[in-house]
């Protein structure tokens, strides 16, 4: 588990704008349960961060100079940045925000990464067909708040597996999720999940892993799909962890279970982020927030990710 | 693990003929690694055997007796049938063979259940293209024999994985495999599969799971299918079988895996049939058997699969 002694704020001049760079000052920065994975430098699809560099995300900035002619100050954009109050960006590492679409800060969550990857997830590899149950773990969580939502577009029943009973609340009574389960208060989890699934589980969309997700498997349908989007209870751990063999159940189930990136999709980028935006200019999708104040937060903030604090995208803004 | 005591032959009065119906001799009797999924009543894709009737699978058998216009004394049939030295069946419950086409028992292995099952396994989950680094674990069983020889068919580097020199002698020299790994004799599986697949793993045809698929999968490349066709290392497990948990490395390598069983491509067995025999009339597939001799030998065959003394398809041939 990372430990606040083990971030440091530092404060370095900011280098002299060159011609086609802009001056960013940032305004929200996202803290997502990847990122992790970049605190280790085991094999993996992105590159470790550096220690004594900082670290880096998605960020939304406003540019405060501008020596490319396509940007003005006051404008508002978007990119995989450094956290900094202020960087010296080139105009190609960022893409300008339309001020009046939607709050910005949703370009970080339900309009941004977090949201296209529940699309992609549970689209392409889920495949869920209405009438079907849809069971999410890590439902509160900024990524699994868009997948019950689009699977209760598509028609399906909805599962949502959270940690606490106020997210559990949220989850049934602002999405509309059909069945939510606590699995920090669940003694038979496997048991639970049946009683939600009287069907049985046709696709299981998973953020979480370990044994809240062996519970899940344990339900399975013939040919259920099982997404695996995240495994954040397994990120800290120390040891490899270890569990039930799952594919005896996988194989007699004739069951999928497919680990992808969201990155997998860039091509399709722009077709997700059409639809989301649609439904969310419809009122089908609400993209909550936690959002803390204030660029000293961040260690804390990233370090509450694995500890379930939030419900919905967790970002951290920088306020002036 | 199935014994000797558990088995029991007895010897009954066979009823007479009925209109339509077809008195059938047995000529070969397939013993196959799923049948001991049906010696327990755990929910699975095959209802499970019943305790005091005979078992049941594939046989070849020829017909002694007909009460049916389209079938001969003489004719051989094949069908999913008891595991009886005799036996009246309807003509609806089994299949015509071509006596000439290719040797009978072939019809019990590369060309009938085994075959197919590699087929689509390997075609239609793992999808291999030419270059790619195909692992093949229980390579010299049944099925991972036509797995290899498909796989090199499509132009892939085959990796074979067996328990005996003698099989992996057989992989090397007949089958053309391009490597070769003794499991029961390497200390550092993980990394012996590494020293065979520099390129890393891009399909892996699992017949076995456990400790050796384990090692496959942390050798998997970004994008790889795994292609869940046996576990029969786990088969006789009394405790839940536990180990490494793999979805971090599934997630890691946006990796695919699935289950499967044959009949879930019934609709096309038509397809597989007509390719499987087309590259056996070409010489590009040859069909390695292991053939033991009479009718009372079928309990100790059937327990030998789990003790890995066949090479190629394993049946018993009834004499007579």
């Amino acid at each position: 588990m990372p430990a606040l002694s083990d971030f440091d704020i530092t404060e370095t001049a900011v280098a002299p704008l060159k011609e086609g760079e802009l001056l960013l000052k940032a305004k929200y920065i996202s803290v997502d349960p990847y990122m992790r994975g970049r605190m280790s430098d085991a094999k993996s699809y992105v590159q470790p961060f550096e220690v004594g560099r900082p670290l880096n995300g998605g960020v939304i900035a406003e540019v405060a100079e501008s020596h490319n002619p396509e940007f003005m100050p006051g404008d508002i954009v978007l990119g995989h940045l450094q956290w900094q109050e202020q960087q010296v960006v080139s105009a190609e590492q960022v893409k300008k925000l339309d001020k009046n679409e939607a709050p910005l800060s949703l370009y970080l969550g339900m309009l941004g990464m977090p949201g296209l990857t529940a699309y992609f997830g549970l689209l392409d590899i889920g495949k869920p067909v209405a009438g079907e149950t849809v069971v999410v773990s890590g439902a509160a969580g900024a990524v699994g708040v868009v997948v019950c939502q689009i699977a209760r577009i598509k028609g399906c029943k909805v599962v949502g597996i959270a940690g606490s009973d106020e997210k559990n609340a949220y989850l049934r009574d602002v999405l509309k999720v059909d069945e939510v389960i606590n699995y920090k208060v669940e003694k038979n989890l496997k048991a639970a999940i049946a009683r939600a699934c009287p069907n049985g589980v046709d696709v299981y969309f998973d953020n979480v892993g370990g044994s809240v997700s062996d519970a899940v498997i344990y339900n399975i349908n013939n040919k259920a799909r099982i997404v695996l989007c995240g495994q954040i209870s397994l990120y800290n751990s120390l040891d490899l962890p270890t569990g039930p063999r799952l594919q005896p159940v996988l194989l007699k189930r004739s069951a999928l279970m497919q680990g992808f990136i969201v990155s997998n999709f860039a091509p399709r980028f722009g077709e997700g982020i059409k639809q989301l935006t649609q439904w969310y200019s419809e009122g089908k999708l609400t993209g909550k927030e936690t959002i803390v104040q204030g660029f000293d937060k961040l260690p804390e903030t990233f370090i509450g990710l694995f500890q379930g604090t939030n419900t919905g995208k967790l970002l951290v803004e920088i306020p002036g």
